[in-house]
């Protein structure tokens, strides 16, 4: 057993296909270069205990689950995931030992970016590097989706995926995970609406629309779809102008299933009007996260734009490196 | 022959199917309570004198088409539907008279509320009248299509059917007129963005997108037509709830092929936050009017917040009576 390990994850934004995912529908996604790092120790003794900046939440978990807070309350749902992941890894290797598990992160949380996710993987792969069990991504993957069924009901697998392999996925709930080739430089401003998403809400409205309107809604979702599989040829062919129209169809989909509202619009048309080639919800809607494709030489214009239409900026790379050991 | 004889027809707004209508999709279009009137007199000389306050023209036809202007410029081509309008009605009696024609609107032009085909309705139901001639209906919508065929490459001949028959029509190029059951009030804010539309540049930018994407507006299209559908049994159903859930969806879809901008969601949004049960553009979208489905009791406030937002809003019914013989 090593002293000391530390691997980090990057966190994720959907590209097309959110809420269509749900119903088997393609999505895409992409890690992004924004990264949890997590370090971890082993302790004399058997308790594992968790810390995180981002959260600002520190709490002591014993063997059999119990939790006991140190900081930021009694609410352990979003530390618990981390301890399973943790303890999932030790019951692989048959070891009984205590941790040490520190997290910093740079990924802002309940954005839709996969923050849980990023955390749970680079845990993974953090207490199996300090183990010295030689995992392999694929074991990874399946450890941490493991982990988030725990807090998540009904996870797609598509946060942890993404995470642990990096790049661009194409990913269906029944389907599996395919790594998409990306001939293109592909910058994003994200744009926060800073009006808090409720995914849940989100998820249910969307079913609610579906249940009154079944025909209408397959048909939206089937030209999802068609929109989904022109963007996985437009990323080989590294076609931005048609990535960024596509975008933008998309986008009009989950406005038609309800998910947008004046706050998202408003930093969709900012983004636009500056000169985006395709601006989205990204995740849930109803707030939260828009992504706006743009040349490199118009970032800061977009940014400057959605920041002007009272929406908090941020640009991001696709991150090709998925989980990574960092020491 | 009489001295005098006046008739108006109605304004219209296309409740479902704008655009997707060019591709032989079902459009369904409402006659309303704005109404061009007109007023013929004989003359003693053989010249066709046409007055519109609306558009502040004035000018001179002779029986050969000759154009001479009396008040507001050379141009003739906003007057000469109405010319030819009045030249196929004494073509069709056979009688070679002069007429003073004078137009009185309340019908706002260039806005896609069917001005020019109002004004040519009313302009063949009085000249029929004025020569005695009893036409009927679906004669006055023949001989003013005709007219409207002079100005508009290719109608498609809704706005002139709308005009003639009142209503709520539903409308497919290439399958015909039909007239729907409608059991409700259907209080509608009309919102005007004050951005002059171009239909020609909208609907040759949905041809583009078309060309590009050809699954993806086929599939858009498809749900737009399932959208009608619903849309005319809810107007029977009288059910309010779902026509506005509807024009939500057909909106969407109508910003799916690019035809929305941030002047038209601002309205839109304004009108839905305000509680209009559905919102979404009429017409060609770019600019122009939105529509707004509210209760009653809720128009001013759903108008008070369309202004609030930039727009200049009207509150408009349905009007049940088509083209009608005034005196």
């Amino acid at each position: 057993m090593r002293e000391i390990s530390r691997a980090s994850a990057p966190a994720k934004v959907i590209l097309f296909g959110e809420h269509f995912v749900v119903y088997d529908r393609l999505a895409i996604v992409m890690a992004i270069d924004l990264r949890a790092c997590v370090t971890v120790k082993p302790r004399g003794d058997k308790k594992i205990i968790i810390r995180s900046n981002t959260m600002g939440l520190s709490g002591e978990f014993s063997f059999n689950g119990d939790y006991k807070p140190i900081l930021g309350g009694f609410e352990c749902i979003r530390l618990k995931p981390i301890y399973i992941a943790a303890k999932n890894v030790l019951n692989l290797a048959g070891e009984v030992v205590g941790l040490d598990i520190n997290i910093e992160s740079e990924i802002p949380v309940a954005s839709g970016l996969g923050s849980s996710a990023a955390v749970s993987v680079a845990t993974t792969a953090a207490v199996g590097n300090l183990l010295e069990m030689s995992l392999s991504k694929d074991d990874i993957f399946k450890l941490a989706l493991e982990a988030e069924r725990v807090v998540h009901e009904n996870p797609s697998g598509v946060d942890p995926a993404v995470s642990t392999y990096g790049g661009v996925l194409a990913y269906r709930r029944s389907g599996g995970i395919m790594r998409l080739k990306v001939n293109a430089d592909l910058p994003l401003v994200l744009g926060d609406t800073r009006v808090i998403r409720d995914t849940r809400k989100m998820v249910l409205h969307v079913s609610e629309i579906k249940r009154l309107y079944p025909e209408v809604v397959d048909g939206i979702m089937g030209v999802g779809e068609l929109v989904a599989n022109l963007a996985i040829k437009a990323l080989e062919d590294g076609d931005l102008i048609t990535l960024g129209h596509l975008m933008n169809i998309n986008h009009a989909l989950l406005y038609a299933i309800g998910v947008s509202n004046l706050a998202v619009e408003r930093l969709v048309w900012a983004a636009r009007q500056a000169g985006a080639l395709g601006a989205k919800i990204t995740g849930a809607g109803g707030g939260g996260c828009i992504i706006a494709l743009s040349l490199r030489e118009n970032l800061y214009h977009v940014a400057e734009s959605i920041r002007v239409a009272d929406g908090n900026p941020l640009i991001v790379n696709m991150a090709s490196m998925g989980v990574k050991i960092e020491g």
